[in-house]
């Protein structure tokens, strides 16, 4: 009801209306229209108020709620449920719990600030109230542990291509899914599993994104390396819309994989991608090799050619672009 | 201490020890050795005690008691912790809620009994009440998800070479973790890991033996298929010493594999497997094949030469035997 009382604000937005006619259109009491306008302006929206001539949206909060993002989203299967919370210690984590208690496929949880966000290898994530986008997608595809490395190539793909899309930055990915702008760092995905040998009970895709973080407050360690949309733009960007149009691509791109149709979306990964044909230096959990970045194969894992010309393939790791 | 009366009871066998004489040796008072006599009792111990002359122990219950299971344990790693319950919904998911919350890498979930048993594939394992062994390991490797595959051959290896090892008989593996004795089933083991890409964060190793199970009292379903050690031997098993040695075997085992030696283990999977050069249908997630087993690989996959020659490579499946 508060998103229908909503929409009537913005439809006739910049005129009023009267409380009696929401009261009428939607069918409930003067008391009950108020009452909403109350919460609204609870969850800062600015609503100008004049007796005798009604209400008047003047200002909409930097805020990803649900009755936001619904209007929004024109996916099947990703935010069939959306859990919205002001802060959390990690997405990941809280959607975990989720996962364990049976939450559906397409489970989304979004926060406007984490106080423990994580990041790959045990790593933290900057994740500053309101500033950028800090959301977890469940998933449970069917599909063998060996499968999972082409999701997190399919939701980097989903957060480049949109990222390109809402602000026209060059966003390019750095093998396996950080995105980087200028050589800098905007956005990373923490994939975690919970899984047989056989097959993966769920997929949690953690992404972040530094939307309008501001870089002075960034903490030291990530100076040099990491940087926001706004930062690289000059401006402003709408979390929502880009935190929308994440959604709307992730959940085409994953409903391709299901069916099968992995090739466009690899090709596509290839296209953006900053590491490919590029001297670089991969540091996994053993190893450190050296050498030019040569092709990605269908499982997603990274063909390194070494200075003695042996290729290597590489399955998880940290690279530096050299 | 109840283990120190315990054990005193045990070294006096079959004589009578004087209560006075336990009070003096463990340094309490008579009324505590009193009470120690009587948990132990209230525990399934049959103690006969005579006015003047003392106690004597004359039956120990068939249970698998941590004070029991330790005097038996060589390990350095596995059994560090012990979690013991008379009964549980399934050790796997107690064992990944203890986990989640830090537990170390080691710690044994152990039940006489588990009401929801699982197996792999999503099925469940038939687990009555002090019938057979269903326990479950927390490991913490320092491995890729790739890696995750090795260990179930680990583990299978220590169970069939304890099998063989307690009880004379001649388990076998099939492929990739299944202990068959006289081509019916004995034992599976369930592995469960949460994961990034990058690194196992931890991994849950399941294992259920069928060692006193009463074959007429398995479900209709596993008639034919599934056997217990009992039936094979015609005797019981001691469940406990069962369970010490598949703990000593894995402890020394996965020790070996965490310095990198599996290539010893792999060969023991090897003598012990009955899937090796057979002609085998292997059911995956999508797909079903027939060829010989004609070897494994490095990594735990199977690599099934098909009818017209051609190699391919299973990560994971269900094998019958034709």
């Amino acid at each position: 009801m508060k998103a229908k009382v909503l929409s009537l604000l913005r439809e006739q937005y910049p005129e009023y209306i009267s409380g009696e006619e929401i009261s009428q259109r939607l069918g409930v009491s003067r008391t009950a229209v108020w009452k909403h306008i109350h919460k609204l302006r609870e969850s800062g929206y600015q609503i100008e108020s004049h007796t005798r001539i009604g209400y008047r949206l003047v200002h909409v909060p930097d805020r990803l709620y649900e009755h936001e993002l619904i209007g929004l989203l024109k996916t099947k299967l990703i935010g069939r449920k959306i859990v919205y919370r002001e802060t959390v210690c990690s997405t990941n984590e809280l959607a975990k719990e989720l996962a364990q208690e049976g939450a559906a496929e397409g489970t989304v949880v979004i926060a406007e600030e984490q106080t423990g966000g994580k990041g790959r290898m045990g790593r933290s994530w900057y994740s500053p109230s309101g500033q950028g986008l800090w959301f977890s997608v469940i998933l449970r595809p069917q599909i063998s542990t060996a499968g999972v490395s082409k999701i997190t190539l399919v939701s980097a793909v989903a957060v480049a291509k949109s990222i390109r899309e809402v602000t026209g930055l060059q966003a390019g990915i750095k093998w396996p899914n950080d995105i980087l702008i200028d050589n800098r760092k905007v956005s990373g995905i923490l994939t975690e599993m919970n899984a047989e040998i056989d097959r993966v009970n769920y997929l949690i895709l953690g992404i972040g994104v530094n939307v309008n973080t501001r870089p002075e407050l960034m903490p030291p360690e990530l100076a040099g390396t990491a940087t926001s949309l706004a930062e690289q733009k000059g401006a402003r960007i709408s979390r929502i819309e880009l935190l929308a149009s994440i959604l709307n691509d992730l959940d085409a791109a994953y409903r391709e994989f299901i069916k099968g149709n992995f090739a466009p979306i690899l090709s596509l990964w290839k296209e953006m991608s900053v590491t490919l044909n590029r001297w670089v230096r991969i540091s996994s959990i053993n190893d450190t090799d050296e050498g030019i970045a040569f092709d990605v194969d269908d499982e997603g894992a990274l063909l390194l050619m070494k200075k003695d010309g042996s290729m290597k393939r590489i399955l998880s790791g940290d690279v530096s672009l050299r």
